[in-house]
């Protein structure tokens, strides 16, 4: 068991960020919407895993959208809460803590929020320890836990609970309802047993994240290579440096999707998103690593990560490959979370047999 | 309180297919399907509005979504039932009696079909005196009924509940759902109690189906005009008379949309609509009737009623214009369901001052 403050926040969202390839919510507003919660109530209790007991409830609560809506669309602040409380409505049991469902963005600072609203414990755990763009690409969807019965609430005061056939049906009607609600919505899903929870979740990604910003952080007061210092703590690898020479992005069917171009010294990467960056090759056709690996993109000066709905023309920027958990890695898990959930050709190979 | 028998099918099915505007779900599928449950369990029990305790509870059920889509994705049969047992669920309350919302097309069997599945009665009402393609577009939301909490339930197990902030929203949301479980679905909502039922409901609307059905029989058994026995029971006006030569029918954003066009004698006219029929007018532009007034198609010899999904070139049909009930002609009512709401410019004129 340990407090999280607010003085921490920079740091989990800096390394959320990382995390977060991406997506996952934008970090800034996420970090500023739990802050405004803390300030009125004091730090977090975020416990490990196993400090609860077997049978305890633990609800997932996350944003879904696409974070460049959630940007426009600013949520009133309630929203994580509601879907929280309509979903022990729902399931007619108290909640015992609240769990992110996955690290990136500002989906590793809404239980935050929703914890400091209503005095619950955060797990230090997620369900990708990345972030994805679709509701059950979860590894608790690899363990059998079902996402419905779940709950999606907005601004307006609409709640929309989903008891479905199974975990795609999911997401795909939760998709429908988020984009009706303005393309950005919270959710309360995949509740599970803490027993559950330690077998069908990563643990530690929270403190994962703080560690990885705390890094950055330092590196930089210390005028060391930030990015460096990020490759060392994640075990990562730097697959190309440049600058972005072209972005293509819209938003479509609730997600940001598109692409951006960085021109290296001799040849030009680009990397494919859908909120979270998906692929990384150059445009000779080398492919340097996909999902379920990480890429992040980092500044090269200030090792800050930069997300989907921030990449603007002219940053000079270090794409970094990052290999993703062991539950990925599985046949399953690659069939979940791999090139071929999104139509890429060709089989996953880790990051680190393409690079080094 | 009176038996509905599978002998009484046939007439209801006719006499909802007039009511419905072209809309309401297909009569004949939605009349095999009520044949089917009443054939295992006998009868279903019809009660009046003022046979129920004042505090009774009763569930509207009926099909949301195109006819056309229901016409190739066939229902399985129990999505009706499983939206009404999902929302006593929710509600936590028992049920006391099932009602149509729409007396047009297969919505006016629905409930029947429910009622055959559970032993429940069937109140003889309806939300509207004809079919309209919007969740909100009953009698209901002008006496301040909310649709939700509500249910949405489709063929392949996935239950969607519905609190929403008005509604509209109940409308958009249902909307989006129901498009992606197929364009077609059951829905269970607007529960109210029979107080506020007496009050916000049509009463006698399935008494008065089974009544222009029985009069069709007759005629056509008697030789006698079918399209002038129609008229003196509905109160209806003869538009216009000619064949079908234009059909133009696309499904967009969960309904049937587009109009035909009759030659008559010197004139084309031309009938817009949205599962239901909304106006009908002449290509010189004269209006011969809109919402919320019923627009009918029958054919000319048999006065079978022809619904959206069925027209086709060539059939010799009248168009009729029937005043619509009173709750329909206020300042409200023609705002929730008159040619404004579609988008069409000019006031409504009751369409026996334009006729006549």
């Amino acid at each position: 068991m340990r407090q999280l403050r607010i003085e921490d926040l920079d740091d989990l969202a800096t390394g959320a960020a990382v995390l977060g390839t991406g997506g996952g919510g934008n970090p800034y507003r996420g970090k500023l919407m739990a802050e405004l919660a803390m300030r009125e109530t004091g730090p977090v209790t975020v416990l490990e895993p196993d400090e609860l007991d077997d049978d305890a409830l633990v609800i997932p609560v996350w944003n879904i959208g696409a974070p460049v809506c959630s940007m426009e669309r600013i949520h009133k602040g309630d929203e994580g809460l509601r879907a929280l409380r309509a979903l022990e409505k729902f399931l007619g049991r108290q909640v015992a803590a609240v769990s992110p469902v996955e690290v990136g963005g500002s989906n590793s600072t809404l239980p935050l929020r929703v914890a400091a609203q209503t005095g619950l414990p955060v797990v230090d755990c997620d369900g990708m320890g990345r972030a994805y763009p679709e509701v059950h690409m979860v590894t608790a969807t690899l363990f059998g836990v079902p996402v419905t019965p779940g709950t999606v609430v907005d601004a307006a005061g609409n709640c929309v609970y989903l008891e479905t056939a199974d975990n795609e049906e999911a997401e795909r009607l939760a998709r429908v309802v988020c984009v009706q609600m303005g393309g950005t919505a919270s959710m309360a899903a995949f509740s599970m047993s803490a027993r559950q929870l330690r077998e069908a979740m990563i643990p530690g990604t929270l403190r994962l994240a703080q560690r990885i910003g705390g890094t950055i952080r330092q590196a930089r007061r210390s005028h060391t290579d930030p990015v460096q210092a990020t490759l060392e703590i994640t075990g990562g690898l730097r697959l190309f440096e440049g600058k972005i020479v072209d972005v293509e992005r819209r938003v479509t069917r609730g997600w940001a999707k598109g692409h951006y171009d960085v021109q290296g010294k001799d040849e030009v990467l680009r990397v494919d998103f859908q909120n979270e960056f998906l692929i990384a090759r150059t445009l000779a056709g080398r492919v340097l690593c996909t999902v379920p690996d990480l890429i992040a993109a980092v500044d090269t000066q200030t090792g800050e990560p930069i997300t989907t709905e921030n990449l603007r023309y002219g940053y000079r920027v270090t794409v970094l490959g990052i290999p993703c958990d062991r539950r990925w890695r599985t046949p399953e898990g690659i069939a979940l979370g791999g090139p071929g959930h999104f139509g890429y050709e060709g089989s996953y190979v880790p990051v680190e047999e393409r690079v080094n």
